[in-house]
């Protein structure tokens, strides 16, 4: 079969690399190729339009390297463009959205499930709907942590400043009794340390990105195209932006070093 | 589409009613048909081949109710006979091993998982292929662990014999620095209390039940069978055993009172 293909990632920027993370953690035979769109970052205050046509964009260079399944490792490029892309191309596509939605619904036993992540993923509603599809009685809480992103960015993780923002975005959700708790965008499992301390113990985080993989490991079991062979696999990363920031936050992530190089979007 | 049919389920006895429970509270929309073969149970210390004949033979009434998916909520039934009703049957059939497996591939961090259950399931080694399957650098520590089906039907499930017992198989897991332990019978989540106090808190249990109608959830979004409509769902229940003892095992364990019917197999 065409098992030793890669798998094609992409995310608006580094983001997606807590998705590469988790597939090498749970998937590490597989061969992988990530594109991280920094030059176009942020995706979550574009039009809907517009990252549905550089999601479309991106997933045309993955095909072009043959890839057998794509993940779109990003929540606003999942809401925007995972149905359509679903319909467009011949190979499986999976978003980032329902695998942290049934792995909340699998963990909740007080019913009530707190989402957090960029306005225009909280906007959307895409958690609740996803959520709803499968159980119309549980209780969905979203909070828009737009700040979030830009503590990963500037890996700003535990300073007085970033928990001080952690904790008024959390404050409202602290009120509402849920028991799991959503990263509903892709760079939040790298300040998740700070969130569970605020959020406090006894609230279940899921990573969408842990979650992504899993199913990842599940669907491509399912249509027979694991990579079962020993050989070591190839992990190729494309930026579309500044290759050293890009390597800087990559390696320092995945704790290893990696093969990037430039890639120009039409 | 046929997504309002329903999902059939079957274990030697009531242990997979755990599964059950699951799918109620993962997928409370689904209507579900179970088969519980008491008549015969255990399974367990049966040959593989009359094990399958057994499988077959439920599977085959399932068929008759026009069933959309099955699951094997029987782990001895799903070492001796999933690949074989996988390619039989025309629609998706689901074991418990792979669901557990997984999950607990996701979930560990040292690397080191530990699987308890029946004897005929440890010998077959079926979880440490699984696992391996998709990723060999795992480590897998396994112990049949006989007595925890009987504790589970006789309902002594908290008593200082039963701590007893517990404590006396898990001891030698407990020197293996595992972080995560599969609980690879459907009987086991009945337990769980007593086990997760003897393993101690530090380590993770999975329960093959929750994991499996979760895996159960993706593999009927993917396929697009999903039940969307909001009628209330029909759950039916089959014993070849004695009526009045499956009945109370169920409306305990599942906590709302069920329509069960007699069933004579060939």
């Amino acid at each position: 079969m065409s098992s030793y293909k890669p798998i094609g990632l992409f995310d608006s920027g580094v983001g997606g690399l807590t998705v590469v993370k988790e597939m090498f953690r749970q998937l590490p035979q597989e061969n992988l190729v990530y594109v991280g769109d920094n030059a176009r970052c942020p995706y979550g205050n574009r039009p809907p339009e517009q990252v549905r046509q550089f999601t479309f964009q991106i997933m045309d260079f993955l095909m072009q390297q043959d890839v057998k399944m794509i993940i779109i490792a990003c929540n606003t490029a999942t809401a925007a463009a995972l149905t359509q892309a679903s319909q467009h191309y011949p190979i499986p596509v999976l978003g980032v959205i329902t695998p942290g939605s049934r792995a909340a619904i699998s963990a909740t036993r007080t019913g009530r499930i707190g989402v957090i992540g960029t306005e225009v993923t909280v906007q959307t509603g895409a958690y609740a709907r996803e959520i709803h599809r499968i159980n119309p009685r549980l209780q969905v809480i979203s909070q828009a942590c737009g700040p979030f992103v830009q503590l990963v960015e500037d890996n700003d993780l535990d300073s007085p400043q970033a928990e001080q923002i952690v904790e008024q975005y959390l404050a409202p959700l602290k009120e509402e009794m849920m028991d799991v708790l959503i990263l509903g965008c892709t760079h939040y499992p790298i300040l998740s340390k700070l969130i569970q301390k605020v959020a406090g113990k006894d609230v279940q985080l899921i990573s969408s990105a842990e979650e992504t993989a899993r199913e990842a490991s599940l669907l491509l079991a399912d249509r027979n195209l694991l990579n079962d062979n020993n050989l070591s696999p190839v992990h190729k990363f494309y930026t579309t932006g500044d290759q050293q920031h890009f390597t800087e936050v990559a390696e320092k992530w995945l704790q290893q070093p990696i093969a990037l190089q430039h890639l120009t979007l039409p």
